[in-house]
């Protein structure tokens, strides 16, 4: 069965997790980066796919698909039985689940305060506040990751699956967040492990983003 | 079959949306009432089980479980086929898991920064700049969410599933988070829709928590 598929992303963005997936799942796929500066993503054409105004936005055969873990299930569906999701096993899945939802609202929420704190707060001195809390959130989120690798190499043990393509996405993130890395050996030991596999490295030639030894710290405004 | 299952909650909080869920599906289970307001959810005993001094937590054969949305999914996989959760059919599943998700990292998000703003900022302005942006924010996506109630009586249409549970969850928020709900008449049906089953019923009794009807405007702080 061949389905139609348009993922809309922005380089480096979020929407790299569900990249990563359509490619890993070797089913053909069409891809339009939407340039966030220029805020397409609040354009009344981009509107009216998501209503939400963010990206990743998968088309799909039953239409505009949003939220990463949702478009990441719904691709490891696709792919041939078990490869990107323990489909057969309940405790997997449900371990898979609870991780993909930890990196949803936990961690990327954590990151979201310094580049889009104006979600939250308006005043100046608040979104600075903010942007001061965001290395150590991310730390101390990064670190209970870290205990959920010791078993590895990949994050549900043995068997790659959806929540290591969510990963890799916020371990990008950790240059940028300035995180202190030196307790994250095992974050940063999957981040390169993530950059052997031929399906990553496709999607970061396409999307036009260095590998993780080339990031940079940068911080927040 | 039969699974030991107990369920860590705390009344009214996010986690009702676990405890529905597991009244509907007619499954044994326990329950134990953790005393946030005491902390209790920072205590040696209950950072064992959940390192991220969270609720909800539910205790499986597999260990313990948490983040709802992957919690609801586990309960649904329980109950009688497709009761809970569209298994069969992957663009209601995905629906499904984009409303949860979007619940879970947007909605829970924006009413978390009223009681818990500590979490992404220290300043007493940096405190009160969020919390008197609660009201909006929770306006905005309850926006979103009284779009998709359009077709109902569900979340998903014809058909219950643990979405409802999830967004009742939210929904019983709305006068804490001093929302205008003048347009989400579709909302505030759902609610009483969800009041009168009986599961949602023994869980407001189990809980000793109120019906909306009785519930009232407080704000943060």
């Amino acid at each position: 069965m061949t389905v139609s598929l348009t993922l809309y992303y922005a380089p480096g963005a979020c929407s790299i997790a569900s990249h990563i997936a359509l490619q890993e799942a070797q089913i053909p796929f069409d891809v339009r980066s939407v340039a966030l500066d220029a805020g397409e993503q609040r354009s009344p054409d981009f509107l009216a796919l998501n209503p939400k105004g963010r990206i990743p936005l998968l088309m799909t055969p039953f239409g505009p698909l949003t939220e990463n873990p949702a478009i990441l299930e719904y691709v490891a569906s696709l792919a041939p039985e078990g490869q990107l999701a323990p489909v057969e096993d309940p405790a997997k899945l449900s371990r898979m689940r609870e991780f993909n939802c930890f990196l949803s609202a936990t961690v990327h929420v954590a990151h979201a305060h310094g580049p889009r704190g104006g979600r939250w707060a308006k005043t100046a001195s608040a979104l600075q506040d903010m942007r001061t809390q965001v290395s150590n959130n991310m730390l101390s989120a990064f670190e209970l990751i870290e205990q959920t690798l010791q078993e590895g190499p990949w994050v549900l043990g043995d068997d790659f699956s959806i929540a290591d393509a969510y990963l890799y996405t916020f371990a990008r993130w950790l240059e940028m967040d300035r995180v202190d890395t030196r307790g994250l050996k095992g974050v940063l030991a999957h981040r390169a492990r993530m950059e052997q596999r031929p399906a990553v490295q496709a999607v970061l030639a396409e999307e036009g983003i260095p590998y993780s030894v080339d990031l940079k710290p940068r911080g927040h405004g």
